[in-house]
């Protein structure tokens, strides 16, 4: 109801404040008997965390996770898994003079219109920050999904006007991990990183899309009406911060074709019943057909900028807000993780939800 | 859990197959005391029924709405208000061709192999006639936003490649119903006709983009952090038939900007806290901010056309399939209230659970 | 949320009014490929209905059952499954009495309180009629229990001071429907059924307790913390009109028990492991164990009795409320298929839930 | 799903094992704005701690709260709360003999019949060691309450048969803490800790009743149909570790009434409706109406005693069970502030509920 779980068989509910003492998750409706490494959940976070590059915020959090319940002996026991990160790099005075003024196209004025009041510091629940969480919980969808042999990639496949014109069948995608863009096209992802340096010297910011990959998926998951697969898939992108646009197959481009040209025709191979094309993205009616499913999330550019800009305080006298503190000029190469671990929740809980459709 | 329920406390629950002997929908979590006009049931019902106009399906359906239960002397009673629409115009046997085998980008493969058995009939519950139960619904939903101010518009904004360039605030929004394709631009709108005119002759179908525009909403609606306003509109757009991406505000053109083009400078007008630019769609951080919602919904063409096409049969043999029965050249005109009405039951429902947040 | 939905897989939503058009239950999440027989959802039915005694309400309701969605030859198909029967036989003018004052431990009061405002006609939706939608899905539910072997029995085990002594091991209940009370005792049941003759004689009515006993779960059913078995049977049949307790196992006798008496000793037996005695009640830390779950609800005295009685009118007003209109002397005959309803309801939800809890 | 969360709007997650890490709960849905006194929050923990008396546990645990969020200047923000509370003096090695066998009438066998896997170490999850981080939750929640005017209590009224004759009304509720059972008629108290002295002597243990009361409450609380408000408190108190039965107002005595006896007839007084009796219990149709809610809730005696017990192995072969560790000998005076706690959860989310009934 109040907004911080997501799934309904596999469901978290995440809790926590940019600045605040800690972030964390309570998995709950893991099956029992999955075996666990943590040490993949550690290596997860730190491909989101903040200062691993030159092109992201120079905050230093080790961003480390404790588990607190649920796993026993290395195997989740059906119990809630809970797990913590535990802030340390705060700088909250770096927030004091947007005590009470509202930055442009970020929370702060939504926040408190919406509750009647706000924690200031570093955007306090608004912050991206909270992702940390998602993350650290999608660690354990994941291995949960490696069990049933799916398989989740995500990449940064446009920033500005640069991007990467291949799809995604024609892109090795082990390479993602290579650059720091997560670009797996090496030359575009050299462009994108230079595009990015000359933002960031600017204080400005930049947005752009990533394109998500589904593999393995078996055919059947997904519920008519309301919860199609793409329509949680959808939700669950949409719930990234700074997240605009999500399409997912042909998408937007598939609207300027006709019915004869879009439609992927069946046939057989190797007993199993595939598509020749794949317009629809591995969705049909909302139900995985055992295709790839694939996608595209829009970003925009992130709003804090390195800029003096026009704005109001809370009683809506004119304030001018100062760009401040340690934030990035391009959320997208922190921003794939993230992508990974909603797409990861959202199969793992429609994987499990699809059990109860049958006899 | 099923999928067949939308809302957390403005809940409907549709059932009903094409075929079948009846659709419908309860809603539950409607406040009671609301007047209610049955007449602006059935009127709503009209816009989205078929046989409306040359270019949509020439199926003939009264589309008559019963109400069963929960409204008392025209006013909601707090309880569930149920509403039945029966089936009449059925051609079952339009479709015992396809009894055992795949129409192409239909849901015919994925929901035998979601169920292990289905209703060939029309499509059973994929086929969007399942709409009318939520246009229903959202009738309901409309008069509430009404009491509140809250306007829903929606209209098409591109068929194959004819668009409207213009913002939606520069067009008259009050014209849509003026034209048989619903697109308040008179002169594409006669352009689009004339194509779709020419798709329905070659047995073709065709996709297009919908715009929609919610006005009046009070800033704070959406919950944070999963739940945020565009994600949940996102998920109610997604979930119509044939819908492949869904963007809000800039959306993905919005990539391409900088920060310091993209954001959206607060100032003061007559008391209230407004934005120069918007940019942001009237949502910020998920919540909404008191500007205009505005969003786009791409839809591919329908798959059902008047061809053979390829397939295969359930055992995997290859089949032909031919196109039969009475279709939609183009979902776009039909589709216009369905939009509607999801973004009018997404509204409603977050009003009504922003009524918690505070003291 | 507005609490007209019952279960989390197995998710019935009722809807309607006493004296309003119809009453009716959408079904979502049965598996598909169950085999329906309509004609036991009407026996069923027939079970609970009005007029099918001389110790029962006069009110004639053939509640006839009408299947409008989700069963397709016979068989479900995943797709929600809704039931609808007519009201018939309202006599509304019966109300018009009480259309402004409060019948005494009725819920006219609390409903104006809550919504502001009331269906007088038959207590609306507060009345004991909209157990029929529960009974109608609930013939559903047995169907899919009984493919799993699990079967459901209730019975009158006292009415006022008139009880069964014999716990039910030893009774044959296939001997409940035997007699107009429901007790298979069949001494007991003529006590029962003469006092309540004189007590319907006198214009008053009287209450009394029913035993549910649920045969064949297997073990496993259950979710610890808060969705342990006995808390949510406890919920359940504390759902039910005029319910005023509920106990399992030793219940509330039992608390006058050492624990060196009240321990159940595990053995084993042919393969299987059991407990010599059973005063867990067949569940063991909210969990089933295979052994049998039985279990007692207290019944108050029907609220409607033929004399006048003090009370006010909406405003307050000193008012005099007459008895009129049809109705029970005694309400646990036509309680026994309800309380059975909504076991069957309640294990079905878990037998589904328990799917997703191992790998 | 998975059964570790309760409410629907004020929601709380619960986590933890007996001898895990920590303990520990997510509320989400708590309003903005409400003052926390932290101090309040660990004095509730006090009460529920094991070792606070001769006749309880002797288990030391210091049962520290830690706020991770959700709180900032002592108010809250309207995001999640999460509370931690870490474990300290588990001693894990008084488990190994039961690792491979079943304890009689504990959830071992069941556990593992789920799962497939337990967490055998003080009975893991099963422990009601859990529900300190309800009694956490809940502190919140009194707040939250006594900004409303409405106070939670609750009392010891039997040990094995030692019972307090006087109703509530009769007692002085504020002398409840007086002594270590929690019974606030002071010579019935001082029979009952010596009964249970006895009991513990014996190695045995004893069950009993608690009676909550709540005053306070507005009317219009409590959802038809399924959802009402007895309903929602027998699950939310038979959701307490060792609880076998539930009743309110008249309960199972009631069932002896006729209705002429039972029914509660309306006056008006100081321009409030109320009722000369209260059989009710407060509560009418599953709705509150204004006057005094109470109930009672039977404990079974706790399942440990310090004997010998027969039971057999996870693979079904004998074996014999001894007692071990530090234990109750009866489970009554550390359930009082979890009652009073599962109560105030109830009755928050409620009139978070109810906000949303009318325009």
């Amino acid at each position: 109801m109040a907004g911080n779980s997501f799934g309904e068989i596999f469901r978290i509910t995440t809790f926590g404040e940019s600045h605040g003492v800690a972030l964390g998750v309570i998995i709950d409706g893991c099956p029992a008997g999955l075996a666990i490494d943590p040490a993949f959940i550690q290596s997860e976070l730190e491909r989101r965390k903040p200062g691993q590059s030159a092109i992201v915020t120079q905050r230093k959090e080790a961003d480390e996770v404790e588990i607190l319940s649920g796993i026993f002996e290395n195997k989740t026991q059906g119990t809630p898994i809970a797990l913590l990160i535990r802030n340390a790099d705060q700088k909250s005075k770096d927030y004091e003079h947007i005590k009470d003024s509202y930055r442009p196209s970020h929370a702060d004025f939504t926040y408190d219109a919406k509750y009647g009041t706000r924690d200031h510091r570093g955007g306090g629940r608004s912050s991206a920050r909270e992702t940390a969480a998602r993350v650290a919980a999608a660690a354990i969808a994941k291995q949960l999904l490696q069990h049933y042999g799916i398989q989740i990639h995500a990449y940064v496949s446009k920033v500005g006007n640069i991007a990467v014109e291949k799809p995604y069948t024609e892109l090795d995608l082990s390479q993602t991990e290579a650059n720091i863009i997560r670009c797996p096209d090496p030359v575009i992802a050299e462009q994108m990183i230079e595009f990015i340096k000359v933002v960031k010297k600017n204080g400005d910011t930049v947005g752009g899309v990533i394109t998500g990959v589904i593999k393995g998926v078996p055919a059947g998951l997904g519920e008519p009406v309301f919860d199609k697969l793409h329509a949680d898939l959808a939700k669950a992108m949409m719930g990234i911060n700074a997240a605009k646009g999500f399409e997912y197959g042909s998408g937007f481009a598939g609207t300027e074709l006709l019915g004869s040209q879009h439609n992927d025709l069946f046939f057989s191979e190797e007993g199993a019943i595939r598509t020749r094309t794949n317009l629809s993205g591995g969705i049909q009616g909302g139900i995985s057909n055992g295709m790839d499913i694939y996608f595209n999330v829009a970003f925009k550019p992130i709003a804090t900028i390195m800029r003096d800009q026009e704005s109001v305080d809370k009683d809506g006298n004119p304030a001018v807000v100062s760009g401040k503190g340690r934030h990035d000029p391009c959320v997208l190469p922190r921003a794939v993780p993230i992508i990974e671990a909603m797409a990861a929740l959202t199969i793992t809980d429609h994987l499990l939800r699809q059990r109860a459709n049958k006899l």
